[in-house]
């Protein structure tokens, strides 16, 4: 049984929360909020504390805090020597106090508390300092069902930036797409089976493999008559960045 | 029973043609393309044509030939008054000949030789210039299986530019991420169910309430450091672009 304390009550704290208490071989000892109200409706499934003092031993402790205050709770806690991991795809795992064994444990996916989290489909990228802190951290994400990945820091922070352009961004295509069926009364909903089919055909083809469309075609035409339609010049400004990409990864 | 031909031998044309056969409610009379050999596996299935003036008499004739050709294909047609559509987002209705009956079924997904196509996640939107030939199209629809919608020609383009959004160019996001990881080495795969979750968040969510992330928060530091870490040029005017849109969308 490996013990965990898990430190916040955001997004992730909550769905790690309660993920470890579906496992057989997780047991969380101690859940600590700054705000007691925040989490007290699990008083019942495990002990609450509201003072990082209280934190009694445990195997490792997961710090889920804003990424801002991941360094000042870490100096905070009230021991040494012991397992500190951060949850942050962009904050350095030396932010973290050295008086403890420092790792990160960084799941790339995105949570909100009110959606269900699938741990399956939630890809834990793990980083130690001392190759020795690995196992039990990879057995934590084997506990969860996850894939689970060794990496380093800049391979981390590629990974969260590479999950700004196919979450944000790509999630603001969607908008401008919103934007653009609205614009002549027509429903966004006709175009989420093709959204669905765009994300599903990568999961098997390479982006590059899986390219289609005007650009790739370098079909002057139609690129022509859809700047002529787009009356928004962000609009605008995308269509033709994008398409300029698109012409020089094929080639064009 | 609904007659229906088809003329063309690309994807659409192969997949409406594997589809209407599982139906009990259509039959495909005949199937043309100028070039026999690109069909000759069908023959025991369904009479093949290779000459415009072999069809037959059917309810309705489907263009599913490259966009440059439908208005030639539709002037050769050896008949009149009749029901003939085009496939495409972009033709014009006003491009087919006018001496038949004209009309568009668009379906607004994409096609690919190899890979299986499932009609009830293709939505099919249906534009016709007489009322009269609405419903008939629509049987047609629903024989498939496939949600369909009427439109009129400004919302099919502006449907058929909004998918180049969604479809190709968030599939450059793709590609740009993917080169993102390749360049420190690390797998692209651990993206893989993000990019699904992203997809399936705006299923049921509009994409302006989806959106999360330090341009949304406007988080500068954040940004600054994007920036910082992206080499690539034309990554990072894809970077300002997208950031500075969602901030406007988002009022920041
Ligand atoms: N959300 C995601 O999709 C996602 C995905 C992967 C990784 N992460 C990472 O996971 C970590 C947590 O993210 P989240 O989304 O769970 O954040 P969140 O929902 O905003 O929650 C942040 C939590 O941190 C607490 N907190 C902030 N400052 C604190 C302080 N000085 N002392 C003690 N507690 C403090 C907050 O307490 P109060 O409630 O009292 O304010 C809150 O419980 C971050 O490092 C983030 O980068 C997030
Ligand atoms: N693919 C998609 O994802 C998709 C999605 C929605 C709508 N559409 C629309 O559906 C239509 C067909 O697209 P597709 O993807 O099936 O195209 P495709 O795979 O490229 O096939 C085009 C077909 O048109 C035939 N053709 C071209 N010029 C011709 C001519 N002058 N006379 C007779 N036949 C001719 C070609 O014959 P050969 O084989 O002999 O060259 C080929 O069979 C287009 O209007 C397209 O905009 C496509």
């Amino acid at each position: 049984m490996i013990t965990v304390s898990i430190i916040g009550a955001g997004n992730v704290a909550t769905h790690l929360f309660k993920a470890f208490s579906k496992t057989k071989t997780v047991s969380v000892k101690q859940w600590y909020s700054r705000d007691l109200n925040k989490i007290s409706s699990f008083k019942n499934k495990v002990e609450i504390v509201a003072d990082l003092n209280g934190l009694a031993e445990a195997d490792i402790y997961i710090i889920a805090v804003s990424d801002d205050a991941i360094s000042s709770v870490s100096e905070a806690l009230p021991f040494k020597d012991r397992l500190v991991v951060h949850t942050s795809g962009s904050v350095g795992i030396y932010d973290l106090d050295k008086k403890n064994r420092r790792a990160v444990f960084y799941p790339l996916q995105t949570f909100s508390k009110e959606a269900k989290v699938d741990f399956k489909q939630v890809p834990i990228c793990i980083e130690t300092i001392g190759k020795k802190d690995y196992p039990q951290l990879k057995s934590l994400a084997v506990a969860l069902g996850s894939p689970h990945y060794r990496v380093n820091s800049d391979q981390r922070k590629a990974l969260h930036l590479a999950a700004v352009f196919v979450n944000n961004f790509t999630n603001q295509l969607y908008r401008v797409a919103h934007e653009i069926t609205e614009s002549e009364g027509v429903e966004f909903d006709i175009l989420k089976p093709l959204i669905l089919e765009t994300a599903q055909k990568v999961q098997t083809m390479s982006p590059y493999m899986a390219q289609t469309g005007p650009a790739k075609r370098n079909d002057k035409n139609t690129i022509k008559r859809h700047l002529k339609q787009l009356k928004n010049e962000q609009h605008k400004a995308i269509y033709n960045l994008l398409t300029n990409t698109i012409k020089k990864t094929h080639g064009r």
